[in-house]
């Protein structure tokens, strides 16, 4: 969890930076039409283009035509290197490709388009290339309970201790507490704004965002001086669920924002957590309401977290794998196989996010598995075969 | 729920009741060797030929060697009469055959084995033969917090309200709690005993059982002067858990025997519900162990209970049901096709309980149906296809 990984500009072109730093600004993220024509021109291309209004396509065009001529980028980068942040961009080595490769135009009612970001403005040490493997989003209320409070801080201390990262958004209430549980056991805690790195909010956590900083990784899609609004905390969201590979609900409303970070965590193949509480306690209402779905985990304990996650949580080798011949089977297949957990049983979804492999081609593989007397049905999960 | 279903001692001859009351007697109940000579024989031989010790088997002549001389059967249905109870007997048309059906020889580590009542001493107006459908079971530790006594109480009385019936163990704690509620809100509701009705226990619920024999039913395997032990709770747990459509953990530690009337429960095929509970209660760890069990359901409010038992819990027709054509389907397919829900979707193990059709004629019938476009998969577990 060492530094070393720190500004990987040396091996980014700087027209490239700017170029990502220029497209930040010209368009609310996460736009479709910017995202899109950068797919296909790459962003030095599409950025020359923006500017120019040259050739864009009649969204693209629509989407930047207020914004164009504003190119602040040389501007932001020099501010965010003066307060020891840097520019994320996808094509530095530690950008956090695995965590972010499940983001693309799947969208659900009431949600954002679950676009993946161009760059991510950083503070901190921690290298971001290891997002999702180990790292556990803690989510919840933001008028949390004394209960729930007490819960994700020590859960998170817990975590840290069990050398898993955890990833919130800072806000007052469950957030907060789960960012100082992870840094009183000594772990790093990603932080992720709906603000620019130098609006810090809630204006009251300014001293922990530092903190956090200072271990692990504060970070953002917004430009500097951009204030956080109730449609970037949703936007924000999106990223919490995708950098990790489970989002822990600590406790909810009825109608809380960690119900929606729980079902984008969903929608991409994560695991979804919930800490259960009294039925009595309005801030449980939402973790029990979740906890109606049967892929989602009740969990009470942190060990039960860590077992949720799985072997995949911790980079352990399960070393209860039989050696079982796997010969003859495709190389689709065999990361099927290696998804497996002998412990855990996984839905196909959650299979097909742990393997990279579409669900369909999943499910196809588990009837081979199966057959094979490599993996066995359990309550419609799936897991190793006993050997 | 009134009465109309007393005594039928007018339609079951009295050679009957006096041949069981007197098998109830001579071997600790349930006896295998003693269950097993009544199914081949009937009541009344197998009373004569064990009071003769002629032609037993040997398990038999070794089960009943040192009480076959003691009958009281004569004394012991005069006393239970000048009580208010009586013996229902499966000869009895208000016997409870449908719940007690899936008793057999299936047993687990530490269980008694699941094997039904020879008959059932009984005190109460409510008729038996409707357990099952509407019945759920409340169970949960003696050592109960404020908090579980309370749920468990306030969802008695919510679930009278829904029409049901609760059953329990008229135990300090939660059940006593349950029993109440039930009774408070005008409900009917079973107490199963571990003792003989006319040694109430606990000792400081003697009027609480008076109350539930009122309107509701209090009973027993046990015959009058039988004194509770330790194995006799566990004995009697599996008739709470038979005689309901669903279990419901209010509280349980560690090790509370409440686990074990859900793991009875689960064998089953009933429903398993857990209330969840602050993570911090030691009340709770039992139903948060129960509750990563993917059969399990988590349920946080009284309504939660209502839909998870389903439309069986309640006699309410799923008017949802679509006319879609059945024709060529089998008899027994046709009963898996009755017992699927469109709302809740169901698993194989307990379409099987709801259909009465063994676990691998569901499976083979869940493919048919869903070929047929009549049925569908969600998670493992199955749902009437939407018209």
């Amino acid at each position: 969890m060492s530094a070393g990984h720190g500004t990987r500009a040396d091996v980014v072109p700087p027209e490239v930076l700017a170029a990502r730093a220029y497209l930040m600004r010209v368009a609310e993220p996460p736009s479709r039409a910017v995202g899109a024509f950068v797919a296909r021109h790459g962003p030095v291309e599409t950025a020359d283009r923006i500017r120019r209004g040259l050739d864009l396509s009649a969204d693209l065009d629509a989407a930047t035509e207020a914004r164009r001529d504003v190119d602040r980028s040389g501007a932001d980068l020099d501010a965010m290197a003066a307060r020891g942040g840097r520019l994320l961009v996808p094509e530095d080595p530690d950008w956090p490709a695995w965590s972010l490769k499940d983001l693309h135009e799947a969208a659900a009612e009431d949600l954002p388009d679950l676009l993946p970001p161009l760059a991510l403005w950083v503070r901190g040490p921690l290298p971001l290339v290891d997002a999702g493997r180990g790292w556990v989003a803690v989510v919840g209320s933001r008028a949390a309970t004394d209960y729930g409070l007490w819960v994700a801080g020590d859960w998170a201390a817990g975590l840290a201790d069990a050398g898993m990262t955890t990833v919130s958004g800072a806000a007052l209430g469950i957030d907060g507490a789960a960012h100082r549980g992870s840094l009183v056991a000594g772990g790093p805690t990603v932080a992720v704004l709906a603000c620019g790195l130098d609006r810090p909010y809630p204006a009251a956590h300014s001293r922990l965002l530092d903190r956090i900083a200072g271990t692990g990784a504060v970070l953002t899609e917004y430009p500097p001086g951009t204030v956080p609004g109730r449609h970037r905390f949703l936007v924000r969201n999106r990223l919490v669920a995708a950098l990790a590979i489970g989002t822990l609900v600590v406790e909810a409303g009825a109608r809380s924002g960690a119900r929606r970070t729980a079902l984008v965590a969903h929608l991409l193949g994560r695991s979804v957590m919930v800490v259960p509480g009294p039925v009595t306690s309005a801030q449980s209402v939402g973790c029990h309401a979740l906890a109606r779905d049967p892929e989602t985990s009740v969990v009470g304990r942190v060990d039960d977290v860590v077992e949720t996650v799985g072997d995949l949580g911790r980079f352990a080798p399960d070393e209860g794998r039989p050696s079982r011949s796997t010969d003859g089977l495709s190389p689709r297949v065999l990361r099927v196989h290696e998804a497996l957990s002998r412990r855990t049983a996984r839905s196909a979804r959650r299979l097909a996010y742990y393997s990279g492999v579409d669900l369909h081609s999943v499910e196809l593989g588990l009837d081979q598995l199966e057959r094979a007397e490599l993996a066995e049905r359990s309550g419609g999960r799936w897991r190793l075969r006993p050997g």
